[in-house]
């Protein structure tokens, strides 16, 4: 079988340190922030001309933590509780034939200073990620209006975002240095990145943004952040 | 430096027997069809479950033509009539770093009787290319509305399409096995795929479809269709 070799063209670096609780498609945490560092002999402000006159870019990235488990025929999407078996190719699932993600995000900033480095907004990658390509985005081709989302549409409601006392003052003292902290978390988990299978109610969660280890749980009022602290 | 090897997943049949003529985008030529033949161990009913309820896909594929040609820093988008150059990462050229093409296309339907042959309208895509990857599309991530378009909103204007009374005729005979033919050329034709550079206004041009040859050229009222004959 014919195999086509793919180079890495940079990295992501990004807020989302660990896979858990990144949320599962691209723009639903504008606050997310990621820079993609273009790699020799890619990184000349030749390559990247023009880009600026576009609102966002297509990502393509390689799902390099799980690209080693492979491929199944199967898989039981978390929009359907995790229980339902779906066709991997009508998931964005990360156990594809060929372990490629796709994802849109909004193009903030580009640096030709020394090398290329372009800031991004709103993506859903892993910090470390390798980038395999990247394009512009053209509404007139790809915003589809009415396209229908099939079981995708399911369960699309938000949880409120509650955070302690505790985790009010470390955001205060954290301000400085991540001044887009506070939408980030309520973004993220407003989505409820709990395992579709969760059902100990009680159970607290870690989650990795930037360097900092975030502690929550759910009640019945939505999440709940108890503390904020250095990973 | 890291390569990361892709396998095809699948191969396109489409109308488009020949790169010269293909609509720039996908979506601008609802009337061309191309069909996916899923390879093994792809071609299981298992692997598209689910697939139906979405109306669009993406494809990702190789551009096998031009691949061998290797990648170029700048282009030259016919978008901007072919005189100026534009960083390979702010256009859709097929001669990038790695080869990847990204479309979405309608699905029309999925067949599943002996293998996968999945049907689709408005590809942009050349006969016996080879897919990569297949995802739904995801109306609420991938539909941005109002994203800038940069160069690519300049000459949208599309060409009007006459066809010669010889041509009608051959239409006539041809309306059992390509029905859609009429509306394919219209639209195909209507982009205007001449060249940036065309100077001559009186050239004629050749284009194959499905195992057609159609002859036209451009006049002061649009495109002209002389003839359609078996390629």
């Amino acid at each position: 079988m014919t195999t086509w070799p793919m180079q890495t063209i940079g990295i992501i670096e990004s807020c989302f340190k660990e896979k858990f609780a990144i949320p599962r498609q691209p723009g639903l945490s504008p606050s997310a922030e990621a820079t993609l560092t273009l790699l020799p002999p890619f990184n000349t402000p030749d390559t990247v001309r023009g880009l600026e006159q576009f609102s966002h870019v297509w990502l393509m990235f390689i799902f390099h933590e799980t690209a080693v488990q492979g491929w199944r025929a199967t898989v039981r999407p978390p929009k359907l509780g995790g229980n339902q078996r779906i066709g991997v190719f009508a998931t964005r699932s990360t156990f594809r034939p060929n372990p490629i993600g796709l994802s849109v995000a909004k193009l903030a900033d580009i640096d030709t200073e020394n090398g290329v480095r372009i800031h991004l907004h709103g993506a859903d990658l892993l910090d470390g990620t390798p980038i395999i390509d990247l394009k512009p985005y053209l509404g007139y081709a790809d915003a589809i209006a009415g396209a229908s989302n099939g079981y995708a549409d399911a369960g699309n409601s938000t949880l409120p975002v509650h955070f302690s006392n505790e985790a009010e003052v470390q955001l205060r003292q954290l301000q400085g240095r991540h001044p887009k902290l506070r939408s980030l978390i309520t973004e993220v988990l407003a989505q409820d990145p709990r395992p579709g299978y969760a059902d100990d109610p009680n159970r607290e969660y870690g989650m990795a943004l930037y360097q900092l280890n975030i502690k929550w749980h759910c009640d019945t009022t939505g999440a709940f952040v108890t503390t904020i602290e250095p990973a």
